[in-house]
């Protein structure tokens, strides 16, 4: 696997992802993405939001602002809590995020310290930072502020959101009356999110701007079963890193399967279905390696304050395993909150059941940019047999689908050629390329994953047919141009064997 | 035309759109879009990206940070210069948009005008507000502003991006390189933009969040014609408001084609390819009422610093003709400003004329939020024979394409129409109704803008057939459940007679 420094090169490289305007350097934590990496992600996005809205009769979506009313941010806890532990050394006045620094100094786990534990840790183990001490230990609040309006006065700060899901909360009883919707349903959403996080770093891993895909499933507190709950969920799968691992200190992974965490009671059915349904669209839809998964229980200590049961799917980055996909039981806590500070009933009248009640929330919360990155980890193999790297990502998402080659030098190819092309690209995401002996297209096209090269050659003249060359296998295939698109269409759609 | 008051009120209704967090009173100038907003938003971002990006060959797409490195917005003339003049009251220091102020006295154009000349007019004309006279005029920067980082140093301070452009000029030569593109070609990018208004106001049209869809197009500044203009966009015929009209005060409008704006020399060719492309857009696949628009030059005191030729594409809202699309030539100036900024050589070498150049970009701009509203008002048909809204969408941008009605209380049915409704909801967005009568549930679909309606009665389940009832005329056609698809595919494609 190669280190994240190199993944960024590569990216930078074959035009996935920038540092932002790096012209100016860049600025830390901000990335643009390239021709390449926009249409990388916008396919991971439709295909989020067609397995987790569209294919559903209980799930709609919507889009919220960015900034938002700031009492959104008080009544979820933000305001007054959303903060990392900050330390400042005493001459130069850096800052540094101060978890972080102590995994990085005595490679311990760090999250969820509080500043008396590290300080404590400092002393003890009589830490410094390039030989400098530091100031006292402060909180340091990771929202990025602006003011909104012509005035400068407290009234108009506001915050750029954190996370998606408060804008979700306040529209709970406008979406849920205007789509008719009932308990148990879903409000899912796209967007993006801001953290001014102390030091950004591993890449695409933790920036300050990215994107979430979250779902907030409300439920009724006081049903027990989920119908939707099938063998199939019951039966997944997976590598597990229980909570008592962790507590003791072993952190021994097991197989297990969503049955076995039902039977020890650590989640809700519905929790289990969620979690089950993002771990199969992870393995079979997006064709990631569960070799390079597991599923992580939260300890107690780092529970947040909302949620009473959370579960991350962890990616194992060159950096160790790490949290891509966070699945929490967010109880009632966020409704109850807002109902609060607005003053708004944000009650569910259950009108079979005739009773009223506050739902309870499961949320699948997916970061973007992260499931991005773990993508192209995934799918990255520096293949030395052939000398080149192959980005082996799944057909369903890859930025170009076919590429189309006229035999090098060979002018009179060209119109034939451009006439193929120009049919497949009415369908297909298509890129045409005629520089360079086909060996050298070969090996530009597998390093952006595109899984179809079709060379038209001397006897596409003769018998009207072209050759398709398969990403992973290398194996080629003679086909009829009149049966091409028919073909693509099949390749791409259905996990086959090329032939 | 319905007020756009009314507009904001049927949005909502519908859960196209509410004010963002409605709970907490919202917040002025930010808008969240519902369940059916978000679908018809990324349905024509979708046909957008279709037309400008992925139908062409030399045209690809990035997508930059929001936040970025704020000498983007030194070079680019926005920290010195994006400002609105500002007008405060003296006693309640109530603060209101100063054009908009002379406009909404003294009902005359206002753009462009100095702080000179408006303290002129309102000492002229003794403007005072609810009785308050003013502070002097100051200028007030739209950026939003905030830090980034630990530190609260000036050096931190960074802008939310009030244009997506300036995103796509410093990766101009990047993304040239590393996609091999050769002038002319495209950069085109999707994403939010904010703009801190004064006085926000016509619900979507001048919000302080918002989204573009902005593509840069880079031309050979020697080279005065463009292969790719046809007859088509020679001929392409619009009502026009000329900058002569609206220096003489006249305004009248006349019926021109492209072809007489170019005999005039009021643009270069590449520039009409592209007026001429999004005019076509417009009219052709998004199916917007030609009487309903206008191409409108910008007159030279309205020119922007960077432009030398600006045609607005506009819409005639409730508030009269107003900006959905501009239509810039920027010339070489933002390359040339990033290159002075950054010292970034910013030049590109034509290989094939053995010629370096800065080249010229045309701009089209497109503010999706406004042609969102645009597009609800276009299709907005309050149909008094019906006795219900009928929202005429064109079919490829609809939030939903079909409904699938089981006959009122017939529960034998609903077996066979919800199998049916699955078999639909793998292709199709699909809606599930049950509740209502059938004419309740058409009117239902006819307010969301539903093409087609399929009604399961009696007959299905004898003849295995169903009916299905367009939007636009009422009329209804028995098909058999096994062409349904093939059917629903070819009506939703095509812009033919149904029958």
């Amino acid at each position: 696997m190669i280190p994240i420094d190199e993944m960024a090169t590569f990216c930078k490289k074959k035009g996935f992802v920038y540092p932002s305007a790096e012209i100016y350097n860049g600025i830390s934590g901000f990335f643009d993405f390239g021709a390449l990496g926009v249409e990388l992600k916008n396919n991971i996005k439709q295909a989020w939001w067609q397995f987790t809205v569209r294919s559903r009769d209980n799930v709609v979506g919507q889009d919220g602002s960015i900034i938002t009313n700031p009492k959104v941010w008080k009544a979820s806890g933000h305001v007054d809590n959303f903060a990392d532990l900050i330390l400042t050394t005493k001459k130069s006045r850096t800052k540094l995020r101060a978890d972080h620094f102590i995994e990085d100094e005595l490679k311990i786990p760090a999250d969820g310290l509080s500043a008396k534990d590290i300080q404590e840790l400092i002393d003890t183990n009589k830490l410094t930072y390039k030989g400098e001490e530091f100031e006292e230990i402060r909180d340091f609040n990771l929202m990025f502020q602006t003011n909104v309006g012509a005035s400068n006065d407290k009234e108009a700060t506001a915050y750029l959101r954190p996370e998606t899901c408060q804008s979700i909360f306040p529209n709970f009883r406008l979406i849920q009356e205007h789509n008719r919707l009932k308990v148990p349903f879903g409000i899912a959403q796209i967007g993006k999110a801001f953290r001014n996080e102390i030091s950004p770093r591993d890449f695409l891993f933790r920036s300050r701007e990215f994107e979430q895909m979250e779902l907030e499933f409300f439920t009724d507190p006081q049903e027990k079963t989920c119908p939707a709950l099938t063998d199939v969920h019951k039966n997944t799968t997976f590598q597990f890193l229980s909570a008592q691992e962790q507590d003791a200190g072993t952190n021994k992974m097991e197989t297990v399967s969503i049955q076995k965490l039902l039977d020890k009671e650590k989640l809700t059915e519905w929790h289990a279905y969620w979690l089950s349904e993002y771990y199969n669209w992870y393995t079979k839809t997006l064709s990631i390696k569960s070799e390079n998964l597991r599923i992580r229980e939260h300890v107690k200590t780092e529970l947040s304050h909302y949620s009473s049961a959370t579960f991350d799917i962890d990616y194992n980055f060159p950096f160790g395993f790490k949290e891509v996909h966070g699945s929490a039981n967010r109880g009632s806590f966020d409704l109850s909150q807002h109902e609060k500070e607005s003053k708004t009933n944000m009650t569910y009248f259950d009108e079979a059941e005739q009773r009223k009640y506050i739902p309870s929330v499961i949320e699948p919360s997916q970061g973007l940019d992260r499931l991005f990155l773990l993508m192209l980890y995934d799918a990255y193999d520096d293949d030395n047999e052939r000398g080149n790297i192959v980005l082996k990502l799944t057909k369903s998402v890859v930025p170009i689908q076919c590429a189309v080659f006229p035999l090098l030098g060979k002018e009179h190819l060209m119109a034939k050629a451009t006439e193929i092309y120009k049919d497949l690209q009415q369908e297909f995401t298509c890129t045409f390329d005629k520089s360079g002996s086909i060996g050298r297209r070969y090996a530009r096209q597998d390093e952006l994953g595109t899984p179809f090269c079709i060379t038209v050659d001397f006897d596409t003249l003769e018998n009207d047919d072209v050759t398709i060359r398969d990403r992973d296998s290398t194996k080629q295939v003679r086909v009829p141009v009149a049966e091409l698109k028919e073909r693509l269409r099949n390749l791409l759609k259905e996990n086959i064997e090329f032939s």
